[in-house]
C-alpha cells in the first residue's frame, strides 16, 4: 500500500504556503507593542490586514501607517514589501546564492512558477538580473528622493522617507508615511517626485523577465514576443490612461500622467480618488483590473493577458491569425488568458457580493467594487472605505489581496490532479 | 476586373440588416398618430426605443405603454415582439412555407445562423417544430390567462390582455399593459398567473432547437449534449436564484420562484426591483448576464456558454477533460464561449461608461450597470431610470439592446474576412 502522505507538494503549493507563512509572521511582528508608536494599539485583524497588504504589495490600509507604526513597525512593513514584491521564491534562491548554496532543480522550479517562465533553464540568470536591477534602480530612487525629502525633513528622517518611499514605489506597494491617508497629494506639483516615483513604478511593474531580456539583448528585434507585447501594451495603456485623465477628468498633465502610471497597480495618488467622476472611476477600475506585467511587482490580469484577449477578438472579427510581431500566440496561452479573465471576474464578483452582504447599504456599490478590484489587482487605491469596514469585510479583502497577488491560476491549479484522457467523443455546443 | 459590389452579403449580415429594417419600420408605425391614445404624442426617439425594445424582446420602456398606445399601437408592438422573438430568419422561412414556396439552401443558412445550428440539414424540421410549439404553447397560455384577466376585465379586454401578455411572456419580452410601470406586481399573490407566466417564459427561453430535440427523442439518453446541458443549467440556475431570493432577500416562495425565472431574460416583475438589497441587485445582474438558452427568445451570454465556461475552469482546477454527459466539448466551442464572455463584458463596460459620461452623477453606478446589463441580456428589468435618461442615453441603450439580441459574436464576425494562414512560428506568452 502506497503512503499517500508522502506525495511531495507541488511548486505552486510551496509558493502559496510560503506567502502565507510570511504574512502570518508579519502579522505577529506588527502586533508587537514595539511596532507601534506610544499609546497606540491595533487589533490583530488590523495587523493581519497590514501584513497581507504589505506582502501582497497592495497598499490598502485600515489604519494610518505614519501615525500607528514605530521605526521598528515601519521597517517590518518595508521588509514585507521587499519580500512580497520580489516574490517569495526568488528570495529563497537569492538567499541560497548569497550563502553559496547549490541551486537544485526543485528550487529552480519555484522560480519558474514565480516568474511564469515556460522552462526551468535560464532561471538563475533571471534571478541575478532581478537582484541587480532591483538594487541599482532602488539605489537611484533613494538618492533622488533623499534630496526631495531633505527640503522638509532632517537628514536621517529624509533618508528614512526616501528609503520607504522608494521601496514602496519600486515594488508597486503604494504604502506611504505621509499620514492622514493623503498619499502623495502634497507632492502633486512636484515634477521631481512625480517623475522619480513613476520611473520606479514602471521599472518595477514591467517584470524582471522582460528587464532581463532587454538587458541581455538590447535590440527590439531580438526581444522575445512576450517582451515586445509587454512593452507595447504598457505604453498603450499609459498613454490611453493619460489622455483620459487629461481630457475627460480635466487633470493637469503631470497629475494625469502620474495617475495613469499609478492606477495600474502602484496605488499612490496625488489627486482625490473619491473626487473623480463616476465615469472616471469606472475607467480607473478597468485600468486597475488590467494591471501590470507578469513576473513583476504588480498585479491585475496583466498586460500580456489583456493583449492576448484583444488579439483573440481581433482574430474573430477580422479572420486573422492570433499573431503579433510575426509570431503566432499558442492556443494554450490564449485559453489561459481567458481562464485568467473568468477567474478574475468571478473573484471580483464574489468579493463584491460578500462585502455587500456584510455591509448592507453602508457603502455604494461603486465604492465596494472599486475597493475589491483595488485589492484584487494589488493597487491600493480606495474611495475611502477601508478604514470604515467591518472586521469580516477586512478578512474578505485579505483573501482577495492574497488571491490577487499569487494569481487566480496559481490557486486554481494547486488543486489539479493529472489529466485523465478518457477517449470521449468530441461534440460542439451552441454558444452565445 | 472583378466587380467588388457583387459580392453577396453573408448570412449574418442579412440577419443584422433584417432586424434593423424591422426595427425602423416599427419605429415609424409607432410614431403614427393612430398608434397613440387620444392627446398623447411621443418623440421619434421614444418610438425608436419602444420598437427596438419590442423587436429585441427586451421590455425596457421610456413611456408608459398602457397609457400611450392605442389598440393599433399595441398590436404593432405585439407583432414586433412576435417577429423579434421567433427571429427574423425563421419568420422569412415560415412565410415562405405558408405560401408554398421552395426553400433554397441560402434561406436555410439564415436559419442555421439564427438558431446557431452547426449544419444546414434538419433546419426545416426545426422550423416546423418552432412554429408548432410556438402556436400550441401560446394557445394554452391565452386560454388560461383569459380566465385570469376575466375577473377584472370585460370579455374582449380580457382576451386582448391574455393575448398580449402571453405573447410577451412566451417571447420573453416582458412588456405589459398594466400601466404605471408596475409590471405584474398586482398579481404577486396569484398562483395561476405566476405559474402560467413562468411556464411560458421557461418554454420560450429553452430554445427551439432543444425543444425540437426533446419532442423528437423523448428520452434523456437520446438527447444531444447541447440539450442536456441546457436543461441541466436552466434547472440549476432557476433553483439557485430561487434559493437566493427566498433565503437572502426574504421573498415569499412564489415571488422568489417567479423572480428567479423572470430575471434570466423575461423581465416581468412582481416585486419592486429597486427595493432589493445591493447584494440582491448584484446577483440579479449576474443572473441577467447569464441569461437564457441559445436559439431561444431570451438573451444574455446563454446557459450553454455559462456551462462551458465553468467546465473549462473545472478542467483547469481538477485536471479533468472538458467533458459533460460523456462527450468532450470541442475546443472551438470553448474558445467561442470565452470570446462571448469577453465581448459581453466589453459591451456592458462600454455601455455603462457612455451612460455615466452622459448622465454624470444623476444616477448611481449600480442603477446604470443594472440598466445596461438588462438591455444587453434583453431582460427589461430596471431600477427605474429608463424614463429619466437623456435622449443620447436612449440611443446607447438602443445599440446595446440590438447588440445583445443579435449577439456580440454575430456582430463581431460580420466584419470577418477569410483567415489568412501565414506560417508564423508559434510561441507562448506568459499569462496572468
Ligand atoms: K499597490
Ligand atoms: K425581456
Amino acid at each position: 500500500m502506497k503512503k499517500r502522505m508522502k506525495k511531495p507538494l507541488k511548486a505552486n503549493q510551496y509558493l502559496l504556503l510560503g506567502f502565507l507563512a510570511i504574512i502570518l509572521m508579519g502579522s505577529l511582528l506588527l502586533k508587537l507593542p514595539i511596532a507601534h508608536n506610544e499609546g497606540i494599539k491595533i487589533s490583530y485583524w488590523d495587523s493581519l490586514f497590514i501584513s497581507t497588504s504589505a506582502v501582497c504589495v497592495t497598499g490598502l490600509v485600515t489604519v494610518d501607517v505614519a501615525l500607528t507604526f514605530s521605526l521598528f513597525g515601519r521597517t517590518v512593513i518595508a521588509i514585507l514589501i521587499l519580500l512580497g514584491g520580489l516574490g517569495f521564491a526568488s528570495m529563497v534562491i537569492s538567499f541560497s546564492l548569497l550563502l553559496g548554496m547549490n541551486i537544485g532543480l526543485s528550487q529552480r522550479s519555484f522560480i519558474k512558477e514565480a516568474y511564469n517562465l515556460s522552462s526551468v533553464q535560464g532561471t538563475l540568470m533571471v534571478v541575478r538580473t532581478v537582484a541587480l536591477t532591483a538594487l541599482v534602480v532602488q539605489g537611484v530612487g533613494v538618492f533622488i528622493e533623499y534630496f526631495i525629502f531633505r527640503s522638509s525633513y532632517a537628514p536621517l528622517d529624509a533618508l528614512g522617507h526616501a528609503l520607504f518611499n522608494t521601496i514602496s514605489a519600486f515594488n508597486n506597494a503604494g504604502f506611504d508615511l505621509m499620514g492622514k491617508f493623503q498619499s502623495l497629494t502634497l507632492y502633486r506639483q512636484s515634477v521631481a517626485m512625480n517623475l522619480t516615483t513613476a520611473f520606479l513604478i514602471i521599472i518595477g511593474g514591467t517584470g524582471f523577465f522582460v528587464i532581463a531580456d532587454i538587458v541581455r539583448n538590447r535590440a527590439w528585434k531580438k526581444l522575445s514576443m512576450h517582451s515586445r507585447i509587454v512593452v507595447t501594451m504598457n505604453s498603450i495603456l499609459i498613454i490611453v490612461g493619460f489622455l483620459f485623465y487629461l481630457l475627460v477628468e480635466h487633470l493637469e498633465p503631470l497629475a494625469a500622467f502620474f495617475q495613469s502610471v499609478t492606477t495600474r497597480t502602484a496605488g499612490f495618488n496625488t489627486v482625490d480618488i473619491a473626487g473623480l467622476s463616476q465615469a472616471g472611476l469606472l475607467v480607473t477600475i478597468l485600468l486597475m483590473f488590467m494591471g501590470a506585467s507578469p513576473g513583476s511587482t504588480g498585479g491585475g490580469i496583466k498586460t500580456s493577458t489583456t493583449f492576448t484577449l484583444f488579439l483573440s477578438l481581433g482574430s474573430l472579427m477580422f479572420g486573422r491569425q492570433t499573431a503579433a510581431f510575426k509570431r503566432k500566440i499558442g492556443s494554450e496561452s490564449i485559453l489561459k488568458a481567458f481562464q485568467v479573465l473568468l477567474l478574475s471576474v468571478l473573484l471580483v464578483s464574489g468579493g463584491s457580493f460578500l462585502l455587500l452582504l456584510i455591509e448592507g447599504s453602508k457603502f455604494t456599490f461603486l465604492e465596494v467594487l472599486f475597493e475589491i478590484v483595488s485589492a484584487f489587482a494589488t493597487v491600493g487605491l480606495s474611495m475611502g472605505i477601508t478604514t470604515e469596514i467591518a472586521t469580516l469585510s477586512k478578512l474578505v479583502l485579505v483573501v482577495v489581496m492574497f488571491a490577487g497577488r499569487v494569481g487566480p491560476i496559481t490557486i486554481a491549479t494547486s488543486f489539479a490532479r493529472k489529466t485523465s484522457q478518457l477517449g470521449y467523443v468530441e461534440e460542439q455546443v451552441f454558444i452565445g
